[in-house]
């Protein structure tokens, strides 16, 4: 029994609680207030932060204000990406010190219609350009695959589908390319096909995985990558952002679940747990509610256990 | 590599609800309302259910109602157990239609001491008669080791005081030992660590694992668990119950997230997770308030995402 005996070495954390989780919150949060949660972020130890989207203010006003976030923040303390749709969008980014766009594509076209306007082909094509754009003014580029492994619409989605448009993020020059379980309805066993499937033609090191924690099962899937040699994994802190598709139910994978249980397991990541904990009660704070995260909620350990 | 090869052909599913669940409730839930908690479930085809202990009232407010709500369930419909700690416990049992009884013990000596009021060995001499009476009477006997990932109190546990009280329990003729996380600090490594352990002497037909998902981890345990051939796990409809070392966290997996992951990867429970996620509503609505499981606040699968 070979479980866990090639375990990554080290885990490199993606955090996209300030796009991905504010996206999906009702309230507009005021940019120090994000900064503010940017800063307690990088306080904890992380030093990949997706900050916001250069997508028209039209189609997602929470992200209106990435050229104003990026400006309140340090920029050497860590790496910043923000989402990319288009050439209007990379004028913008071209104008601020972002470090990394990301550039990104559903698995699904009913998915990819709906949230990107046009069919899968016709995406590609746009986000072609802006790689291309990107290369030239020495920003990289990050590209996600989301509903990969299920979409809202369509129901279940055929990984191939995902591997030809992973080819084609390749081909445009995708330093890292981030696998979503968009709707968080993936399985152990199903990660396992997917990871297997990409794996036939990238390098682990190409692969990042990007869980949500809808159905509970975002870590049981971070496992199986771990075991395949996946070492990076997107996440947010407290889980902030739910789930578009579900109200009340989690989204995003927290990032203090996936530290906690790397670090148990004897995974370096580079963060501070504790810290960490601590940017979520200010992620918490910012949106002014409970977030879903299991230990934002518990702790780290539980440490006064009542008398009885 | 060998991941997911010699998956169970069929899990089984052992509900605690009415008895862990409950116990962690502030609320005194009438009787017959437990009644249609436990005939949800049995709808939904769980065959296996804890209904609640034989402890004493004055330990348990929650649970005093044993041999009421026993008087309440159609005796064949399922294999309905109950803890026991004591002899006066299992006068009481006897009187009743229980099938089968929990004997309990702590691999904490602190945990022990706190919630069972006495060192482990005098636990184990006082569960031993508990047990050769039981027998006796032609009622079958189920171990629980708790606090075996973590004790609230002491920290780490070293998993060989546990396999030194799992070889006692099987002497006992206990004919499961369900291996409990009761903190819901486990992480998978340890796990494996933990169960490797185990399985050097025993089968992995004589254990069960209950993982509490209090930091998030606990489908990832139970995934080391089906990969090192552990086929009975324990969880609760809805997560119903909490963690009574971290207010407001979650404490027992949820019977719907287990059967959905588990569903998801081709494994069979004979449970129709549709019906269980009714039987989740219905816990819910017996304590009168949200619960914690993801898949109870998802649903099985997002039906009507909102258009956009």
């Amino acid at each position: 029994m070979g479980l866990f005996e090639s375990l990554p070495d080290r885990v490199s954390v993606y955090e996209v609680s300030p796009r991905d989780g504010l996206q999906n919150e009702a309230a507009l949060v005021p940019t120090p207030r994000k900064a503010d949660l940017v800063r307690a972020l990088i306080a904890a130890g992380l030093t990949r932060i997706e900050v916001g989207s250069f997508v028209s203010p039209r189609w997602i006003p929470q992200l209106a204000d990435a050229e104003a976030l990026l400006s309140l923040l340090p920029v050497a303390a860590a790496q910043y990406s923000a989402l990319c749709p288009n050439m209007q969008g990379l004028e913008r980014a071209r104008a601020t010190s972002i470090h990394e766009l990301g550039i990104f594509v559903s698995a699904s076209e009913t998915h990819n219609k709906r949230n990107l306007n046009g069919t899968i082909d016709k995406t590609l094509s746009r986000i072609a350009e802006v790689a291309s754009a990107a290369a030239a003014h020495g920003i990289r580029v990050r590209g996600y695959i989301s509903a990969l492994w299920g979409c809202p619409y369509e129901g279940d989605v055929d990984p191939a589908r995902g591997l030809a448009i992973a080819r084609k993020l390749a081909a445009m020059g995708c330093y890292e390319i981030s696998l979503g379980d968009t709707l968080g309805v993936g399985n152990p066993r199903q990660t396992r096909d997917i990871l297997r499937l990409f794996l036939q033609e990238f390098s682990a090191e190409l692969l990042a995985l990007h869980m949500h924690d809808t159905r509970g099962t975002a870590l049981a899937n971070v496992v199986v990558g771990l075991e395949l040699g996946i070492r990076t994994f997107d996440a947010a802190v407290g889980g902030l952002g739910g789930c578009p598709y579900a109200p009340g139910a989690a989204g995003n994978l927290a990032t203090e679940d996936l530290v906690y249980m790397l670090h148990g397991m004897g995974i370096p990541t580079g963060i501070d747990l504790d810290k960490l904990w601590e940017a979520g009660k200010v992620a918490a704070a910012v949106v002014g509610h409970d977030l879903s995260g299991k230990v934002h909620k518990a702790g780290v350990r539980s440490a006064k256990p009542p008398d009885r």
